[in-house]
């Protein structure tokens, strides 16, 4: 950990105390053609939403791009906000901060619920299926109209790392540096879990085929596949530790028979409790159809699906690479990252390897967020 | 591990083949009374259905109990038959094994397809809570009917190691031995894993809440949560070797765009494949309702739950305990387990703990039978 002189740390809190974070302009970027797609299909005409933070200087050369994961948006000050802590990573005096909602998503960016201009009609369940190297390409019209000439770095969380890696091979001559964090290849239990989250949603009649109306929503498989997802982000050290076997903290009796309930479901424990709490914010500000679109988005993401050698597909990376692994990840385990970041070294690369050893599970990247700005510098 | 000489592997051998595993017997028991259970509702005469296999000896102390485990029935040569094997845990020439099915189960003992005998009506939702300790009272009765004195071996894995530590404690005198595998009370995860399935059946329109017909049951509900439980029950090692990222082997695309099933919903990876072919069979053997009225015996046990000092609870045991943990299993995991039979053994109870080395997960007990034998001899 770099160790800033005394005076030069109050400087910096004050300057971050007096500028409140927010972006310096939230837009949306319109490509004005056919974007096309690793599947085959086109989007027409898709739109980025995005926010920035900072200037870009005169050289073009100081852009930092965050990416960010499954339902994250592009506010990352929101979400990501010690990422910005002075003597960190990114420094806003320097620094030209973007971060680019995903394609397929609710918070701005064409996704299921967004007109298809070409019918006139809401695209719902026709909404094709978007790649990682899909939305690089399109962030790269972005970045071109923006005038962003190299991206000193590029970082990211589980889909937002797999962003991260795909734009390092995507331009090599644009990244300076990568930084990858918590995610490889989903593997077989990765697949399994979005197969159950993406059931949870099919299962409910409110989903319609994916046809339903903005007004009727499938919330409770939506909620379902939250809580599914939610236990794949967290370890079970963490629940233990946090809820153990305590009945629900409103007052419900676990051990009861439960006459409203019926015998077969009766008063909660406090992790179920919990559990439900966070479905239940969730439907308040994602939607069913954006959560399925990204859910494969996450799922297709191989760069060696092709079957091309790695040295062939990593070999033009020319990015310095940081992964980091989550110890207690289960999700993203720590030995797959771990490995397929050799494989890339093997390939020719520069590439840091770290474990984050900590309690979160894979969510330890958003909950102990001063660790792990303290393991990229 | 006890080596057998040669001649009598033989002799063992040919007599198992010799006579193809199957009950003595396979019966119901009904209880003449109310059994009161400790939610403090009652079930009036309830059925135990049991098999038994051998003969019980002049003295009566010949008796081996196997308890199953949550789906499991008390035909327990069709889903432990290496337990018989010879010179292993059991003999059919010298033992009488009984298995008796949980109340609340599908498979002939009392449950919520069942009719209430005070109402004539299924019991349906309005099943009551059953505890681990009122099985163990219920069979205790059977036992009793049986003319079964003493109980030589108890034993048991996930919920049916529940019953043989609970058997230890509730009748002190009958026991000799117990064999605990892989089971302590569910922590927060387990509960959260529980509480997942209990909504995939709820969310299902077909549940009725509880009221569906025999013909019109919850299936993509019961699938779910079948698919839920599995996760629980393999491990990401077993998973990755077996599926790793392949297409399901039926030929589907999971990097197409799908017509039939829309952009949103592609085809399956294997593990995808595996996971609904698994749910498909269980729905075809298990009833929703029964599934959540053992999902709560399963998530309510826990013999320190009043309170009570481990001396007070545990320190009444006589039998010699073993205790089975496994080393990928993370529904009860391995730390869990030994740190549970630590518990007891502080009680001054006679504890033998073992850690079965497997990438099968919890499943392992059943996987693999022939390694679960060795570290009980």
């Amino acid at each position: 950990m770099k160790v800033m002189p005394e005076a030069q740390k109050e400087t910096a809190t004050a300057s971050v105390s007096q500028r409140p974070l927010k972006p310096t302009l939230e837009g949306d970027f319109v490509l004005d053609h056919h974007l096309f797609l690793e599947s085959g299909r086109t989007l027409c005409n898709p739109t980025l939403h995005y926010a920035v933070y900072g200037r870009l200087n005169a050289a073009r050369d100081n852009a930092v791009l965050i990416c960010h994961a499954l339902t994250g948006s592009a506010l990352v000050h929101s979400w990501w906000p010690e990422i910005f802590a002075p003597g960190a990573v990114l420094s806003l005096e320097h620094d030209f901060v973007i971060c680019i909602n995903l394609l397929g998503s609710c918070y701005g960016s064409t996704g299921p619920g967004s007109v298809d201009p070409e019918t006139g009609q809401v695209y719902g369940p026709d909404f094709p299926l978007i790649s990682i190297r899909d939305n690089v390409r399109a962030q790269s019209q972005l970045l071109d109209s923006l005038g962003i000439r190299r991206l000193r770095l590029v970082l990211g969380g589980s889909l937002g790392g797999m962003q991260a890696l795909e734009w390092a091979i995507y331009d090599p001559d644009r990244v300076e540096r990568a930084a990858i964090i918590a995610v490889a290849p989903l593997e077989a239990m990765g697949l399994a879990l979005n197969h159950l989250q993406r059931q949870a949603i099919q299962n409910d009649p409110d989903w319609q085929g994916g046809r339903y109306l903005p007004q009727s929503p499938p919330r409770r498989g939506l909620s379902l596949a939250r809580q599914i997802g939610m236990l794949s982000y967290k370890s079970s050290e963490l629940f233990a530790d946090r809820f153990s076997r305590n009945p629900n903290r409103n007052g419900e009796d676990p051990y009861a028979h439960d006459d409203e309930g019926g015998g077969l479901v009766g008063g909660r424990f406090d992790i179920a409790g919990y559990l439900d709490h966070q479905g239940q914010r969730f439907i308040d500000r994602f939607d069913a159809n954006s959560y399925l679109a990204i859910l494969r988005t996450m799922d297709t993401w191989d760069p060696l699906a092709s079957g091309a050698a790695p040295a062939e597909v990593f070999g033009r990376i020319r990015a310095k690479l940081n992964f980091v692994g989550i110890s207690s990840d289960w999700l993203f385990p720590e030995a797959s990252v771990r490995s397929f970041a050799e494989i890339i070294r093997s390939a020719g690369v520069s590439v840091d390897y770290r474990e984050m050893v900590s309690d979160h599970g894979h969510d330890a990247f958003l909950a102990e967020q001063a660790e792990l700005v303290r393991l990229l510098q």
